[in-house]
């Protein structure tokens, strides 16, 4: 079983058991995001977190061999289209730039990590329309001299 | 003066004055990040901030107008280069996906806007590495059906 | 079911009961435009909605559940090959610049929005040759400073 | 004087008057939005409108001739990058394809010309938040077999 | 049926029935560059048109549906690889500009449609190589001034 | 003299002489195609032709050097964005394979060459709109089996 | 049968009667390369030619139709990758534009055919490696003045 | 002296000595193809020939310090589009797969250098059109298992 | 059997028998990197080493003849996604430049040859954390000058 | 001074005196490919290595300045076009799936830090031809799961 066939699979029983990501993750010690992205085949799962991950969904255990195998991670394009990605891609064009000045000197030379990395999202009520809080927490790298 | 030359110019007595971002932010009463990119050329200021801004670096009011102007937002590559942009970039590709199930879960079918939209950076000192924190706050704006 | 096989069952029950957009629009109290995306798989319906498109072509409930989920948008071609479609990319890359002008004079720094929005198709007819009108209605979103 | 320097020229000279797009329009007798595309170097004018714009902008006459010259009509950007002419974009991809079949039920095999073609911008006023009523006006025509 | 289960039908017929585009368009009273571009699905047809074709080629009437189908017209190649296609390509490139210039010195500012078009084949016999004579005629369409 | 500043120098002086490609051509005994193309320094002219355009002209004969010069053909966009050249571009797209299959059968195996070719723009006056009428004259060549 | 199954049955069949390409164009009269384009779909046969290679690898004269189809030429990367096919692309990037002015020096200003083409390969053994000897013979095409 | 100023420098005597690419190549004891590169700035020349080439050319010496450099080699257009260069690309589409086919059936699985290479021009006089032969060639490098 | 699928087999019997590229490169007497490429389809193996590499991992001799193919080397992305990947496509943008200064000023003008070329991985444990050894090592091909 | 000019001031600087990058390394302490890279701008300096550099080389001390500055690195072509940087391309290319996978055996899922990070470039002298030895160390960083 390959990381797309898990794919359908787990998503299709999140919905068949009417579950949501932040329920799913809860069950098996997780956070939402990272329940999510492994279901979406973008992480590993270590053995226990796969084989908690089957009973929640309840799925057949040759899930969690798939949900352990370390994924080769791909999107199908380099400029996203879907309104909700390409207003993240959208900030990073019109941010990126001050983003990187403003750690920068906060931190030194160096880059926040993608892969010692954490996310999450909250939702804040407000009467004026909700907002969405996304948080980026990665790990700084200072550039290494030698 | 256009925005590019804007730019030099406020970068260059940001150098002089040795000032952070932290801090000519406070001085005008806006964020760090906002304050920035309003400098970068990627956000337009009001009349009044755009004085302060001049006030606090000691440079020519002319640059307020360009301040001011409604700047024409671009980024030299669609895929950044420099590895501190492709980071956020490669973390829009891996949880693209991801972010829009888990936000759309909680939020209904929409987006997270990039226009009604804040930012803010934070350092999380850790002794195995010190952490950016990037808090990302967007409106949520439902679609419309009609 | 997903959005492909949702729409192609759709589009064929259309053809079958010979009805045009404006009469299913007419029949379910949405707007053509709507109606026509959301079986494109463009757009979400509500519902109540749903279940009423599927009264009105005769299609199996199954498919009110794929009009319901929330669909990733996406086309095929950045710049669009169909010489319909290309003259509306040629209208956005010859007179976007003018619009962003024409449009930010009147209203602010921001955008129009392509969420809380609405289009509307109408025709004039002319001796000369029929004329297309088309609608855009779009909330102007202000950008926000922080 | 090409096209370019013609375009700085007289938005400079607009900025200098303190004249919006609709008092311009309306001094030499033509919609805002064609104003501007002509200022833009996006279309050419007449002799006559070009000398009446040099006289309400009060610019050298010899800017009279590059404005009555047949522009080559190009854009930086293939995937539009400032977001509010990405909007615009995003609209053409979202909703192209329904357009066309919606369009094309109306009037036949055929596109809507983008040549014979008008557009308007207005403001509509709201307490939520006012909206941009965008209005395209293009001759339809038919495709021709032969 | 789809245009391309269209378009293999009618070719394997007209292979079948040993007839050349010359032949179809004169028993259908049509042109064989039209002919073969209704065929190849790149426009429709009328219905009466379409029953004459499905005649001639002796194929099910089912294939007139999918001829009087609006196409999506597409190709596969933003640059055509194929040489002969590739050579039409390039003069389009080399002489695009030319053919601007000395056809608006001739008709004022404007284009030649592509929708109200037709074009032609002919073979010229000479000694030292027979030549390709391609006749493209479409309507002058002036830009329009609001 | 490149060829960029000889094709300055020369549309100078042909707006200055105010002159038609017709005129020149007719001048110095070469089509107003060919002549225009030579100008925008897509074609090389032999010495004798290089000098009646310099004197039609009135242009200094160093000119004429660089009007026999051999050409590196380039043009800037891929795909061109010119409404008119985008329109040729268009029907090489959409009438491409059609005029393979058309051409291959009254030919054989080859292309149309666009080296041993010449081209001519005509008029058609319609009351219903002038129409263009674009000639393209290519020898055919047949692929080499060896 | 298209070319894409003539060319899995033809390579299939050399592997099963281990021929190879110099055998195989000795046996039916033409070169080793010609030969292998032939199969691989990239040229046509006459019939005659057709049925001796059909003969020569006991395949069904069904395929002999295939090989004198005339083809549609296409490759799948714009810039190849296999590092053989690689190596020839950089020589026409690096030595492109020194073999256009060493040839135009020769011939004057025109092209050499890819069509009136032959190619050759030998073997030249030698003690410090054998060497890869490729000719290439095509006709010189002057461009035409009109 | 960069190699872009060398070159125009080197393209300037040549024109004004009036000599050519056979005759250089000659004087200073190498083919007329590597001194043309060499001159473009795609080879770097060994001391005594780029003081051999500079004697020739009666340019100043410093040039010879520019023609020893070793050039960063790069060319604008991933797909060429001078028709000269085109076609060579074209030949390398249309038959790179069948010559990598031919030479390792030949030489065993490898590749021909392009780096420890060679390439020659010869003018084959015919009266149905003289012909191009390019020779390419290039040491054979087999892959190494370890 | 096609090395797509001759690498299915492979990977799939590898992980059956739990062998790691380091166990199975050890059985066959070649490289963990190698064996890896060979059965990814990178690389051709000899005869002998297809039937040892057949029976360490008990799979069909039929596998043996996809393993001596000589491969057509391919990857899916220009620009690589999966940020293992990635890194070392960075790290050749970084220091491209850079090393081909180092290099050549230490051999020559030439290049590192990727054909004759051979790679290593290994381990550095380290109490901060491991570090991944990556050795290439490739033979210096100097340009020639002919 | 930006990261451009001080490149061209220390590549100058090195040429004048004749220094290698291995004896401009020794004399700062640190490792010559670093400190190629530092000049080349790719890599930013402490300010005491700034300072020693800019004597080593002498120059002017507010080249130091540029040095200790953050860059923001880039490079030219997606696709490296130069054969030295395009066969480390390759590299990746066609060994990057198998790199994934070896390391990832070893290590688990996680990449090699190109940011804690060296490299070296050794060379093994060797009477068939010397060779490269291009050393990466790269410290491994697991995927975090959260």
């Amino acid at each position: 079983m390959d990381k797309l066939e898990m794919r359908h699979t787990l998503l299709a029983a999140k919905a068949r058991k009417k579950l949501s990501w932040d329920e799913i993750g809860k069950a098996i010690g997780m956070s939402p995001v990272w329940t999510a992205s492994a279901c979406y085949g973008m992480n590993s799962a270590s053995r226990e977190v796969a084989h908690k991950l089957c009973d929640v969904l309840e799925v057949d255990t040759e899930v969690a061999d798939a949900l352990t195998a370390f994924p080769t991670k791909a999107w199908d394009e380099a400029i996203p289209q879907d309104p909700f990605i390409y207003r993240l891609y959208e900030v990073v064009g019109v941010y990126g730039e001050t983003l990187k000045d403003v750690v920068q000197e906060k931190f030194g030379d160096g880059i926040m990590s993608a892969i010692d990395f954490t996310m999450e999202v909250d939702k804040v009520e407000d009467p004026k329309g909700d907002r969405v809080l996304l948080t980026l927490n990665g790990k700084f790298l200072p550039y290494k001299a030698w």
